[in-house]
C-alpha cells in the first residue's frame, strides 16, 4: 500500500489526483525490469516531460548535487544553457554508459532529428550491487530504450520496479516512489510532481516518527565504521509553474529537505541528486515566469511530495531476494513492515 | 530550559561536555544586546575560532547557502581561500556594515597586525525588523566590538541575546541556540560544535512531532501568501576534526538536513547560511587531514547538533515585546509553551 | 588620450557613440575622489543601472568571480534571486563597510522606500595601498554618497578618479576606464558597456603587443617571488539586451577572456570579479528573453570592451606620488608610456 | 612543426624538456585514430596520471567549466571528493557513452579491484562533425581501450590525431596539442603540462599576432550570425606540485586565460572544460600541500602552456579531407598556412 492509505500525509498541501509525478500533464514514466537467475535485480526507469520531439522542444530545466559521490550525466550543459533535450533515465551505477548510449541513439532515430550531431543525454544512478550483480553489466541499450518507449502517462508503477528493481533505503527493500501536490488556486494553481529511485542509508524517520530506532535498524547503531548507510538518491522533479532555471535549481535544492525529512544521513558515498524541468512551455507557452516572491509555496510542494515520494518507494517495495557483490553471497533484504510502521506512527 | 532537559535528544550521538559551541576547544561566543524603549531589540553575537591572532593564524573554513536572500560578508574569499582570517559575527540586516567596522578596526588594532592592509571580515544577518525598529541603525561598530572582545570559551548564552534577541522562529520567539556532538574515538574522537541565530518560519517539528499543526501556527495555514514564512538562519560550525576546506563545505550542507528536520520551509525570502571551520591547526597542527571515507559520522553529528541548536534557540527564549516595522506596531511574540511541547513529543 | 585615439581598437565590433558604459541608456556613472596630504589618494565610484527607485525596480543581475581573494559585498543575493537592488559602488578594500553604509541609508531615504528593512548593498573594491594610506580609513559614507548623489549619464571620467585615484596596474598607474560596443541590428543591435577598475598586475600586452616585455617590466621578471602581481579588478558590465540572470552570469565569465587578454596574470592575491546587470525592463519591458542561441556576439561585445576598458583605464591615467603602505615610505607610480606603447604595438 | 621551432614562445617561463604533458613524471598519453572511406575522421585520446591501480590510487582533481555546452561524465564526483580514479579520455561528442564503456570495462578488469562495484569514468568530448560522420558512432569500447593501454610516457603525439582527427579550430585544422612549463628552483620547482583538444573558433591571435584578422577568416567577420564560431575545448592539466583539489581547481581556472590568449570567442555552443590533477602522492606523497601564497607562479605556468598547446594542435595538424555532417557533403579543412604565421607574427 502506498503511505497515505495508511494515514501518512506529510505536510499541509493537498495531492494531485493521482499523487505522483504524472499529474503533471504530459509526463511520462516507462520502466524496464530484469530479473535473471539468483543474481540479476535491475532495471531502468525513464520519464520524459512531454511527448513532443524534446531535442527540438527542450525543457527549461536545473540539477542540485545534494552529494556528488554518483555519475550524474548531463549536469554541465543542464546548468549553462537550463535545458534538458532528452529522456532522463535512471539505473545502475555501472549502466550509465549504456542508458546514454539508448538515448542517444533514440533521439538520433526521431522524426526531426536528421541532422542532429549533439545530444546532452541525462542519466542518474544509484547503486543496486547490495541485491545485484552489477559487475555482469547485463542491462543493454536496447532494454534501457523500453523504458523509454513504454513510458505512458501514469499511475506509475512503484517500489522494486524499474531502476528500483535492487535498491536499498534504511536497510530495507527502497525502489521507486512518487508523490505530487497542487497548489491551490490562489497560491498559483500548479502541480509539483516528484519521482525518486531509493537507496540510501540512516536513520528511518515516517512523518516524523522513529522508525528506525524503535525498530533498530540504523546508520551508527553500533558506533562503528562499519555499518555503513552509503548510497544514493535520485530524485526528479516536474512541475506546469512557469519557472526559470535559476528558479528550478531553487526548487530542486528543496527536494533535499524532504530528503533529511525521512532521516536520510547524507554520507559521504552517497549520491544525492535532484533534476527538476519545468512543462511550461508545452502547457501554457505564453505565461510569465514566475516571480521570487511566489515561489515559497512551490518550495513547500516540494519538500513535502519528496517525503512523501521517498515513504512510498519503502512501502511499495516488497521483499527481494538477489546477490551482495560485497560479500560474493545471496542476500535478502526484507520489506519495511509495515504493520510495526503503523503502529509506531500511530496511523490509523 | 534546554531542549534536552525535556527529554528532547535529537539523533543517536552523544553531546559533548556543555552541549554547545564552545565544547570545541578554544572556541569562544561573545554577545551584546541592545534593549532600548519600546523598540529597539537587537544585538550582535561573535564567534571566535581561537585566542591567538586570527589574521596571522587563518582557520580552514567554508561557507554553504541554503537560500541566498541574505548579506553574508566575505564568502567569496572563504571560498577562494578556504580560510576565515577574522571573528565571525551575527547581527540584524541592516547592521552588516557596522559589524564589518568593527572587524575591520579590531583587526588593525591586534599586535602583530600594523601592516595588514586587506581584511576579509565575516558577518551574517538574519532580519530583526518583526521585534526591533531595525531601520533606526542604533547599533555601533563600538558596541559590536563589546561582542568580540567580551567573547569567553562558555557555556553559552541562549534565546533572546546577541544576535537573537529580536528574532522570531516558527512564529514564536526565536534567537540563539548552540549544541555539539562527541564522536566516539573509534569514529575519530572530535567534537562538532554549533550555534544558530533562528529567525525562519515553517511548520515546526521537535523531533519529529508536529507541534506546528498541533498548536495551528504555521506556514501556509489558511493557504494565503500573507502568511509569510519569510526570515532566516545563520548556523555556525566548529569542529576540531582536521578537515579541508572541501570537506569543511560538505559538513556545512548537512547542517540544511538538521534545519530541514525542524520543519523549515526553506522559503524565498529566507537566508540559510552555513559557515564551518576546523581550529585543528591550533589544537594538533600535524595532524593527517581527515580522508573522505571518513567523513559520514562527522556528517551525521552535524545534523543532530543543528537540530538540537535550534530547538534550544526556541526553548531558552522568553516572550518578547518590542516593535514591527512592517506594521509600524507594537509586537508581542510568545515564547514557544514548554508544557504543550512537553505534551505533544510526548517527553518525559 | 584614449587607446582608441592612439589606433589601439581590439576586436572587430563596432563602439557605442561614446565609447563608455553610458552608451547603455539609462546607466549613471558618479565618482568621489580623495587626496588629502602626502598619503591619502582614494575614491570611491557608482555605477547606478537606472534613475528610478532601484529598490523598487531591481535590475536582473549576475556575479562572476574569476578569482575571490576579495570582499565584493552582496554576491550571494544576487546569485539567488538574480537581481540587484542598489547601485553598485566601488572602493579602496578597507573602506568596503563604508560604502555599504553610504548604498543603505541612501536605500532606506528614498521616497517609496519608508517601509524597506533589508537592503543587499552591492560594493567591490580593490586595494590601493600601494599609493593610498588606507590603514587610516578616512573615506566616510558621506564622502561616498556624493559618488552615488553626483552620477551622471557621462561621458565617465577615466583614469586616477574616484576608486581607480590610487590604483596600479602592469606596475603602471591605473585606475578607471570604460568602453563600449554596439551590435550590428542583425545581431540584436544591443548594447554592451563595461567599467573598470584596475589594480592587478602580470606581463601587458597592448592588443597583442608585448609592452611589457619590451619595457621590461612584468610579473616573475627576475623569477623570485618577492616580484608580486598582486592586485585585484572589478569589472561591472552593463547592457540593454534582454538577457535572464543566468545569461548575465555567462556573459560576465567572458568579461575574463578580456583581462586576459591584456596579459593579467590572475595571481594569488587577486580579486578578479564581475558584476553584469542588464536595464531592459526599464527600456524594453515586454522583450521576450535573448535566447542561448543568440548570445554569441554578446559574448564577443564583452571580451572586447573588457579589453579597451582596461586600456582605458591605463591611457587616462596621469602619473601620482603617494605613500605605499607595505614599505612605509613615499613613493611614485608613472603613467604607462604612451609614446613608447605607440611605437610597440606600431599604431597606425 | 611545432609553435616553438617557428619561434613562438607565449610567457616568460621556461617549458619542460619534451615540451608537453608527459614533462610530469608518470603521466602518460595514447592515442587511437579512426578513419573510414570518405567520412570517417574521428578517433580518441587517454590521458593517464599514473601508471599504478588508478582506482585504488586516485589523484587529487578537480574541474572547471568555461562554458558548459557539452558532456564531460564525472564531473559531480570529482568536485565532491576532490579525486579522479579512472584514466581520462577524450573523443568525439556522441561517443562519450562508448568511452565511458572502455573506462569501466578496463577498471573492472584491472588486478585488485575484483570487488569494485562503482566506476567514475571521466570523458571529454568535442564535436568533430565538420569533417567527421558522427551520427555514424562507429567508434567502438573495444578501439578506445586501445587508446588506455597504449598509453606511454611521451612524447605526445600532435594535431590530426586521436580525439583530434577530426577537429576544427578558428576555421583551420585543429586538433591534439600539448606544452609544458617547468618551474625554477625558488618557485617550487615542479612542472606543469597541459593537453588540448581543440576545436573552436574566434579570432585567431599567434603570440599576440593577430593572424585570423589578417588572413581574413575569422567570427562575425560578414557579421552574420551564420558565421558560427561554434566547438569547444577540452583541456587537461597534470602537475607534480602537491596541491588540493582547491587550489586545482583555481589553476585550472587559468587556463581559460591561456585559451583567451588565442582569441576564442567562448560563443554559445562552446564546451569548454578544464580538468585539472596532480601526481604529488605517487611521486613525493609526503610533500605538504602547496599554500595559497605559493600558487601564483604555477597560474602562469597554466596560462602559457595552455597557449602553447593550442598553437601547437593547429601547426601540428595537416590538411585533412572529411565530410561535413550539417551540409551533409564532403569538406576539406586545411592546416594553419604556417608561413603566413610566420610573415604575420614576424618569428624568425
Amino acid at each position: 500500500v502506498r503511505a497515505r492509505e495508511l494515514g501518512i500525509a506529510p505536510g499541509v498541501l493537498p495531492t494531485g489526483e493521482k499523487n505522483d509525478i504524472t499529474d503533471v500533464a504530459g509526463v511520462r514514466v516507462g520502466h524496464v525490469t530484469l530479473i535473471e537467475g539468483n543474481d540479476i535485480r535491475t532495471g531502468a526507469t525513464a520519464i520524459l516531460p512531454h511527448d513532443g520531439n524534446l531535442y527540438q522542444s527542450p525543457v527549461p530545466a536545473a540539477v542540485f548535487v545534494g552529494n556528488g559521490y554518483g555519475k550524474l550525466a548531463g549536469i554541465s550543459q543542464i546548468a549553462e544553457l537550463g535545458e534538458i533535450e532528452t529522456p532522463i533515465v535512471l539505473t545502475n551505477t555501472l549502466s550509465v554508459d549504456r542508458a546514454m548510449s539508448a538515448i542517444i541513439d533514440w533521439t538520433l532515430d526521431q522524426p526531426g532529428n536528421e541532422r542532429v550531431r549533439s545530444v546532452n543525454a541525462v542519466v542518474g544512478e544509484t547503486n543496486d550491487s547490495g541485491l545485484n550483480n552489477i559487475r555482469k553489466r547485463v542491462l543493454t541499450p536496447d532494454m534501457i530504450r523500453e523504458a523509454i518507449t513504454s513510458a505512458s502517462t501514469g499511475p506509475v508503477q512503484e517500489g522494486a520496479v524499474g531502476a528500483g528493481t535492487g535498491t536499498i533505503a534504511f536497510g530495507w527493500k527502497g525502489g521507486i516512489g512518487s508523490s505530487s501536490r497542487h497548489l491551490p488556486e490562489n497560491l498559483g494553481g500548479h502541480t509539483i510532481g516528484v519521482l525518486v529511485q531509493s537507496n540510501f542509508g540512516g536513520i528511518l524517520q515516517v512523518d516524523g516518527a522513529p522508525v528506525g530506532e524503535r525498530l533498530g535498524q540504523y546508520y551508527l547503531k553500533d558506533e562503528v565504521a562499519s555499518d555503513k548507510a552509503d548510497g544514493s538518491i535520485m530524485i526528479v522533479i516536474a512541475t506546469d509553474a512557469p519557472l526559470s532555471s535559476r528558479n528550478l535549481e531553487r526548487l530542486s535544492k528543496r527536494a533535499i529537505a524532504g530528503l533529511a525529512r525521512t532521516g536520510a544521513s547524507m554520507t559521504n558515498g552517497s549520491g544525492d541528486y535532484v533534476v527538476a524541468f519545468s512543462t511550461y512551455r508545452q502547457t501554457d507557452p505564453a505565461a510569465a515566469q514566475t516571480e521570487n516572491d511566489n515561489m515559497s509555496p512551490l518550495f513547500q510542494a516540494t519538500i513535502e511530495a519528496t517525503e512523501e515520494a521517498i515513504y512510498n518507494s519503502l512501502f511499495m517495495a516488497e521483499t527481494v531476494d538477489g546477490f551482495d557483490v560485497s560479500t560474493q553471497s545471496p542476500r535478502r533484504v526484507e520489506a519495511l513492515p509495515l504493520d510495526k510502521v503503523k503502529e509506531i506512527t500511530g496511523a490509523n
